[in-house]
């Protein structure tokens, strides 16, 4: 069943290595079928050069494996934390990227410094919270997607308009329309934590977000109302 | 009609990724031909790898569409606004290339540290002053170039001997004789603002521009009057 | 003899320009057939694109020949005091891989700052005290070995927990269960070192370890006794 | 005539953009034929795509040309000034490659921090002086093949155990035994550099050289009389 839903979640995972996101088995995408309320990932710690179709795992939104005979990714509680919170996205990724784990590592969010950023992202990607010892100690990956969500909801982020995060101490989530748009922000999240890190050390680390005006536009031309960016539709 | 820009036109564009100067459709190539009056210049949001010479838009320097099916880059009025202020070029090209927008994101030019700048450059490539509300909410990639057109008249600075510029908060705009010289000055721009970024940080972010007698030199030996780089011509 | 095993210490070696953490010869791999006590090893100063099986060395633990017509890398004594001291590792890899080396010659440990390191690390890799003029005019590589040594037992670290150390003022040494399992830590130390060096320099060179509870997590997830990463066994 | 210099100046030449050390034409190798006194150099500005054995310049020590169409590198008389003035290098190399252009544009030495530029060069690489405006506005690539001789005589540094140097605001030139010998240097020098800075970096640029001794026995290890690395000659 859904041997065409398995087949992009395999697709979009194999993207990772090509984007040069990934090291080893460190990342893992998943899409889900909102209608069937099934949701395929990647199976864990499976190298990308051998993984095939029948290696995607299907899970129902409460985890239970509808379908496969491996065991999912590790972070698939999180994934379903984002599935069953932001109704709107298709996809989701987690991924160990240089520069945008290195804002994790560093607790730091990745402020808005210029239009590349603001064509995706309508504000800074946040850095979540530290867990607390009881949330590591219990259902950690499940937790862990708790903790973003709050981060949403605390900061009044619109996980539409802002497609990415960053987990304290850990790396990057992205999500999107599906599993390959959920890629393509974690491609561009890649690159914005690149140039936001050399533009904040050229600036003795002493930088602020761009102009609110800027980033309004931007985004806007893209993903607003009246977008006038690509081809029309 | 103009089959042969056309083709020179994607021919530019496809060299964009080829150099590492681009992620996914992010910049443009345009040339133009100054005896007709006309500029072929990328399509707005087409991936790289599909795009044909069919796809190229030709405009007039009003910006009418001549000839194309699809929707001109979205930065088609900045390329415009060069053509009509710097009478000598032929090529324009915009990319967010990871160094030099690293620059623009901190709001600070790429002074002149060494020869392989002086070579291309005759100085400091300038970043812009920030856009006003006005000229960001009213026809905001024209104003872009006007912003621009304004910082070399205001600094003095020649674009025939500066072939680039970094927009605030936004990246880099080169320019040549034509589309391919434009990449050409893209790729070394690139260079340069890493070369820059890494000499700034080993000197905290603390340091003068090179000799301008040195800058004069190197300039003039690939470019002045009694030009002695390359083959005899 | 032993033809398996220098044909997997030729494999090992291969990675290393594979996973792009040596320039030229700059780095070995040896592994350990620990019931006959012979070791393979790569031999010195051979250039890998011209490696045969047969150019790796076989020694004993005291470091006789056993089979091979090439001198062994020079390194070799520095391997053996691994494998005399740590019993349960099965392969060794030495490299100059550029983050990792950058730390060395800075004299830092690599603190755990994120997941991506407890994965793997259970905690700091050191970096060894300054070598003595005596240890260095000594036995050389047998002393780098002892110094070695002689600091995860100061610190009281278990090598099967921190699978590398850099040696200071010249570069990581890492191990694992065999030579493969060695550069897949090599790879992801230098991956660590990477992520590591960017955080601090965001954070102006003052930050500090991640916490405790999420190391102890992410190491025992993957390495504990109740592991659920990855496929069962 | 000396088809066998030109095929390996060719071939070295080569070596530059395989090694990632060249932008466009921004580098060349010169070799010398000592005994007839002839030097073979790539041609000034030719693409390396299309350079062929014929397109390599020969001339004699005095610069005059021996064979050849093409004008020679505009660098020729910086590279004539080291084999009149070192008189055991064979080859020459000139790039611009990323990091030590970067330190020669930061104006300083590339300080041995380990063990990595032990191997290859016993010391600091100078950076040399700023030129005078006499010495740039009159035999310019001549004057600068004589401030870099001056640094090592001023300094005291013996040329054999250190082939490279920066000639400041400009990048490095490196030498060796022949063409791929001085290619080789350069590649080690680009790597040391890129250490050199990221140590650096992590120590908010106040680091110390590593110490002499370990210096020494690392040099000599692979130069000095007793010399045991590499294979047996």
């Amino acid at each position: 069943m859904l041997e065409e839903l398995k087949q992009r979640v395999l697709d979009a995972n194999l993207l990772l290595p090509k984007y040069g996101l990934i090291t080893f088995t460190w990342g893992n995408v998943s899409e889900i079928d909102r209608e069937k309320g099934i949701v395929a990932i990647k199976p864990s710690g499976v190298e990308y050069d051998v993984m095939t179709r029948d290696d995607i795992v299907l899970v129902d939104l409460d985890g239970n494996i509808v379908e496969g005979n491996l065991r999912p990714s590790s972070d698939l509680d999180t994934h379903l934390e984002f599935y069953r919170n932001f109704p709107n996205i298709g996809g989701v990724v987690h991924t160990h990227s240089t520069w945008a784990t290195s804002f994790a590592q560093a607790g730091k969010d990745i402020i808005p410094l210029g239009t590349t950023q603001a064509d995706y992202f309508h504000g800074a990607v946040p850095c979540t919270r530290f867990m607390t010892e009881e949330e590591i100690h219990g259902d950690y990956e499940l937790e862990t997607g708790k903790v973003i969500v709050e981060e949403f909801k605390t900061r009044n982020i619109d996980p539409d308009r802002v497609p990415g995060v960053l987990v304290h101490s850990h790396g990057p989530f992205t999500w999107g329309t599906d599993g390959f748009n959920a890629v393509h922000n974690a491609v561009v999240l890649e690159e914005c934590a690149k140039m936001n890190a050399i533009a904040s050390l050229l600036s003795n680390n002493e930088i602020d977000s761009m102009q609110q005006v800027l980033l309004d536009k931007h985004f806007n031309r893209k993903h607003g109302p009246g977008a006038y960016y690509g081809q029309a539709k």
